[in-house]
């Protein structure tokens, strides 16, 4: 069976032209005027219409444990959510418990996510450090697709990862070809600040921000890029939401290091106020850490995304609800962190970024997939349209209208940070593994469908990365 | 009569793998493993070999009449040049004579260049300004492939643009959809810098770059930023030679503001000793404008290069011959500006860039090519590989080495500045429009075989800037 | 006859302590616990009071003549304000006519001057250029005690300076040991955008500040600082306004540049908003060049005032009133420029500087005060409580509060811009020239008291100026 | 006894002027031209000479206890070879060995530093952490005259403070009213990047400067920063040597943080090519931490100098001798660190600063004297020349040549890093508390003669550091 879609105006990272696309086994089989056609095709008519390559997002957590609980959205329905707004892949973490074994954790993921609806793949997370994990890593990187690892420089006492921690692991990732990529926030001040602000009799979530404030992120931001220059090797920071962070990415591209910059469609639109609601469960349901900032980080971020320091755009997608927010009703610092938004993050940066002209549509395309392809080195086959490519697509409506709305989402969320939001140009139908897997505002797609995507070593940036190691050999004196 | 390429590597901007490529018809026809071959089909063996789009100088200038007398290469000679170096395509300059109609210099620079061995398109210069000029400028973009309009900001009472012209041509190219570019130097600093000098007795070759000093251009680079800013309109910075305008195009970028930064292969590498050497034809051989600067400039611009500061990589190929420098022998102003590189700009990025891991084959495809092409609007034609391009490209022995001497270089300029430089890694063959232009050490395209490149207006990154013009409209308060 | 302040702390721009200040024929004479008095001393209490010195406000107008019409407040009114501000000395400018002797000029302002009830000196403009104009800077400053010039790089058509002008001028003063000051704002950009604006029909006060947007300013602040650069001579912005600016002066600082700043109290706390108030009057009033500013230029400012990249804080007054404001009625390029503030720009400084925890009482002091008369080469006779130093003083009273209002104030002005602003901590009794100036609420100098201030050039930062000149004398190659 | 300073000119952080000064009992008693003497005055010609305050070094090791053995200078020869080179001055360190009460070791500091020459005082450092150290701080501030606290970042499994520990410390820092100080290098990285050269087989002292890369100092240096901002603290980077940190400390001082630099004057002045040199003694002289660098991070420093970013001049003076660096000879990680430089500070920041036209005479002052008396708040009875101050002075004459060598110098260490280097302008003269103390090249002050300096607590800085945390104060939402 193959799908034809028909009439519409292909937008890519670089490009936007008129074309028919024909799709046969996942892939991608021709593009141009079409008009001899395989006898069993599904068309669909994009007349008017943008066909852009299917949203990838780079920082999701479905089904993740975490602070005493689990979030509500599993494999499932998470994918779900991410298919009726356009996003055709994912990438997770999996986070082992300290000690625990990371290819145990790994293949405990992995069954998760067998139910996903989209495609996905895994980070993992490094919280402790041992041979063994050195070990796993290689095993992870050379046996199951795994080019990425996550470090989390905040939650003292839990999967917090020291500074020993941080220079062990990314010298074992350069040495793997992996890239290293970090939660940027010192845990040492965030412990502090939570400590003292319980002390003081803070304990609503408007204490939460002041726990994290952007110095705190700002500070670790700089320490990751630093270790990582120091070691040669490259740096991803997941969910920068602060100017010091910006100027911190940007500082050391513009010194010639490699380092990317993720940002999430939440900290480029929701502000801190949100956290001064009278109303308890709604300031708990926007605690997630970093915390949503005040208004000139936003100005930072979206100059980030203008400029190149910020690469990808992400969600963080992580749902925990009413019930479990309610954990820390009187004590901030238990709040479960996470908020969603897998399925709104494309239609967010289209309305705030492209039809406010901060962006270009070719641009949005870049943001949204392209480049997290690029980075995690699954580029020209996800974040592209071409033939030999594989067929995950989205056609987008330019000129339909859309209200976002906990009511109408497809998280089980009961909440959303983007309530209101009204979208000019939206997702009408997705395309996975070239199937129809959203189509006229109903999911087709079937749990199970989604493919786990394996991520090769030594991504192209790695080719400069090498050379300069060779030719900064340390050189004996001869004396 | 069509053409394989067997066994090489291609490397675009953004990938590489192996394939074969046919090409047919000034085009490329099929890309992959190629089994099935037309009759007719010449067949170059690229084992072991890179093959990239061909390079596409940005800023050339053949035959020009500047300073009393004219530019020794011509179109002929220079683009001869070009193909020997791996470069397919020029962006050359029509400079009209203050009061000159743009329409008649436009057509006499075409006739110039009907020699040309490789393609060729053209920058305008405005040089002056009434409402004829404006008039021009859209005949230029509407009938004639121009986008782009050159700005000299030097060179009081010839050519230089004031204030009053850049802001009225600026205005004009934001209407049009074209991009200004400008040539940044305060000339009336290096007016009075070159009175001073000469009154001081300083009349060598030496007082060139003390006539020209980095703060001259850091300034003029970031007025001409400031009023496009200012006007919501584009901006392409030729030759950027300084710390100080690398800052300045960072800054706006970084700001959100649409700017662009062009590099000499001469400014990456050569520096203002050149100026100290006691032979005074050899000083004089170096002088152009921006002349050469102290190393941490060098060390700047290679730092824009790898953060995305600068996008664009030239020459300001202008060959003046030692009895043209002569004419400046008592009075160093007098030195006819300008050098040759249109053969060697390729080897040297190749070479200091990629062999010294500042960056990546795919970054050099990007800085040499892809970047120039997407900036001026005739992406994917050229600075592409992939079926449907324009058939320029250029096979790259990474193993073979050389050594630039202008003993053997194609320009007819006696002089090189990259003299002495130990290349790894040349152009072995060069194909421009389908066919073979320079092989086996040989020139074979033809004087005349170049085609003319047409440039729509409105390049990608126009949608953003459109989009805030709309947004920002004044709007008056109702009183 | 003498005058006793007793039991008050001294707050100077680097100490706090407390003292008793003994005065006698204009100058300080004694300093300490002070039992042992001359006969006739009068006494005032300071108990619970700090003792500054006197506020200096480089930048007023009084009764300037400007855009067809004469500022209302006079040397008279305009002094007797800044006394009860606190202010014992304002740098007035003399702003010759095209074509009109310097001299000429300097001796009418002169004699405008000579009602004064504060002191007083003057900047001079150079507002056109011939040998007649730099010979009679060198008469100002050798013979009248005047050792900087003023360059309006707005206002084209009337007094612009143009770039050639700014490089001669510069010239002269580095050769005079004078400073060049600069009113920073493109001229041909605010012409172009002006008749831009009236053309799409907005002719009311909200065109203003989108005739002048940040960029403009932006622009000027770096060229006037690039071309001092490249001279080699220091340079003063007056008024900066803008994140850019700030920046500018910042990058040149911390180059090694010899830059200084200049913010208005009205910049650092008034926004752009009140050009959008539906009463033309109001909006009319606010009316000023560069204009108020979108609230983070102001963040901008204040940050720059932290750091260390502005010194000075002045006000700018030139008090055009309502009847003046209406000649732009129909076209807000002919609303005469000016705001007032002499009065206020210290309390404003003391609110929301020290009181906001912004700046120390001694960084107070240093902005206010200390810092002109350092940059102006009149320290340590003003800016200075010492023995020897001239006893301009004021006593402040942290614990008084006011609300400023045009309805109490001294200027002839009929609006404040800081109307019903709330200070805490304000001047009660100002000492000038050794006598009480304003006490008890009321004026008590008389008009004409004032002095003329002479300054001698080369302020002590000329030291490295000339050294680097000696050390960067070109020399010539031997050939 | 009267000491009087007749015919010389006066030199201070802000002024230039003729007068005699008359010192009694430790203090300056009259400045002006003096003619009535007291009977037992000693009169100093020094005409054609300056005058300047007393230099104050913040940041010597006299006979400090390090890496298993203790430097050569005590306080006695340290303190002699300080006077005869204009210093009257030192801030040592008191380093409390980890679980050593800090009463104790700042006992056994001040009994040792009794034999000193000039004036001594000493910031302690926070080695370890528990209750007992808060408290004992506080003890030191309020009964021992302690201002300051250092942490030394690097020095894993030694006296590194880890983040924990700086936060807490410099929590309590703020609440004595005391200012952190830092040595900012990242000790895991050092330890890893010492481990790996070893590993490598690199075991000479040129593997030094690669186990402390500038990005290890740019880390620490601003992640001690953001610490102290989250916390609202002040902070003070000791001998900043890297462009990185310079940047750092400007970033915030920008963003209106309270943050100091101190450089040292062989940072300044040596690169990182003495580690090359063929001499292992000579190679092993120079490692200290952070090591010299190369020769972009002077550029950097001396423009951090000169923008105001760094404002402190100092030498970390601790000498290990030849036959103690040799203890490294198998292993670069076991050469003592150390270098000397106490008696050349101010002569070398003379040469390369004031006679190349880097700063002037003022600033020289300010650099070597005021600024470290204001910052450790001392001032006005140190850096300071006035009735009243301390009687702590250099006589200098500008005329007079010398050239440093380690054969004249007056430390016990037996090798100068500023070697061969030639001096125009030499003190001559150094007063200590009223007294000759070098004169004559013979130096006059006894062992013992050196007085403690006490340092209050709450620097003026203080004042906007308390009102800002008043104001953020958190406030809990009403719910």
């Amino acid at each position: 069976m193959s799908l034809l879609i028909k009439g519409g105006t292909i937008v890519t990272h670089e490009e936007t032209f008129q074309a028919d696309i024909l799709c046969k086994d996942n892939k991608i089989v021709e593009i141009g005027s079409i008009s001899q056609l395989p006898s069993d095709v599904e068309t669909i008519d994009a007349t008017g219409k943008l066909i852009m390559p299917g949203g990838i997002d780079p920082h999701t957590h479905m089904q993740l444990p975490f602070m005493g609980t689990v979030a509500k959205d599993d494999f499932a329905s998470g994918t779900a959510a991410a298919l009726a707004g356009g996003t055709t892949s994912i990438i997770d973490f999996v986070i082992p418990n300290p000690q625990q074994s990371l290819l145990e954790a790994y293949h405990q993921w992995r069954g998760w996510a067998e139910k996903a609806h989209s495609n996905y793949t895994f980070h993992v997370a490094i919280t402790w450090w041992d041979d063994s994990v050195a070990e796993e890593m290689k095993v992870l990187v050379d046996q199951h697709g795994v080019n990425s690892f996550k470090h989390f420089m905040a939650y003292k006492n839990a999967i917090m990862a020291t500074d020993d921690i941080l220079v062990s692991s990314f010298t074992k990732c350069l040495e793997l070809g992996a890239i290293p990529t970090v939660h940027a926030e010192n845990g040492e001040l965030v412990y502090h600040l939570q400590n003292k602000l319980l002390a003081e009799g803070m304990t609503g979530p408007e204490a939460h921000p002041l726990s994290r404030p952007s110095s705190v992120e700002g500070e670790a931001a700089n320490r990751a890029i630093s270790i990582a220059n120091t070691l040669g090797a490259p740096i991803y920071l997941v969910h920068v939401s602060t100017e010091e962070a910006v100027d911190a990415i940007r500082y050391a591209k513009d010194h010639g290091q490699t380092v990317f910059g993720e940002v999430l469609a939440g900290h480029l639109t929701v502000d801190d106020s949100v956290y001064q609601t009278p109303d308890w469960a709604t300031a708990a349901a926007h605690v997630m850490s970093p915390p949503f900032r005040p208004q000139h980080h936003q100005d930072a971020l979206w100059k980030g995304v203008q400029g190149g320091t910020l690469q990808t755009t992400a969600t963080d997608h992580c749902a925990f609800c009413a019930d479990q927010k309610a954990m820390g009703k009187d004590n901030f610092a238990q709040i479960p962190n996470g908020t969603a938004g897998v399925e709104e993050r494309m239609m967010v940066l289209w309305e705030k970024g492209v039809n406010e002209g901060k962006i270009t549509a070719n641009e949005f395309v870049a943001l949204t997939s392209t480049n997290t392809a690029k980075i995690f080195n699954i580029y020209p086959n996800k974040g592209c349209i071409r033939v030999g490519a594989d067929a995950d697509l989205v056609i987008w409506n330019p000129a339909a209208k859309k209200t976002i709305s906990a009511k109408t989402h497809h998280s089980k969320i009961e909440h959303s940070i983007f309530e209101g939001m009204e979208i000019n140009g939206v997702p009408e139908t997705t395309i996975c593994n070239g199937k129809l897997a959203w189509h006229n505002h109903t999911l087709i797609a079937k749990s199970g469908e989604g493919k786990y995507i394996d991520r090769p070593a030594y991504a192209p940036f790695y080719e400069a990365l090498r050379k300069r190691k060779e030719l900064n050999k340390p050189v004996a004196v001869a004396r």
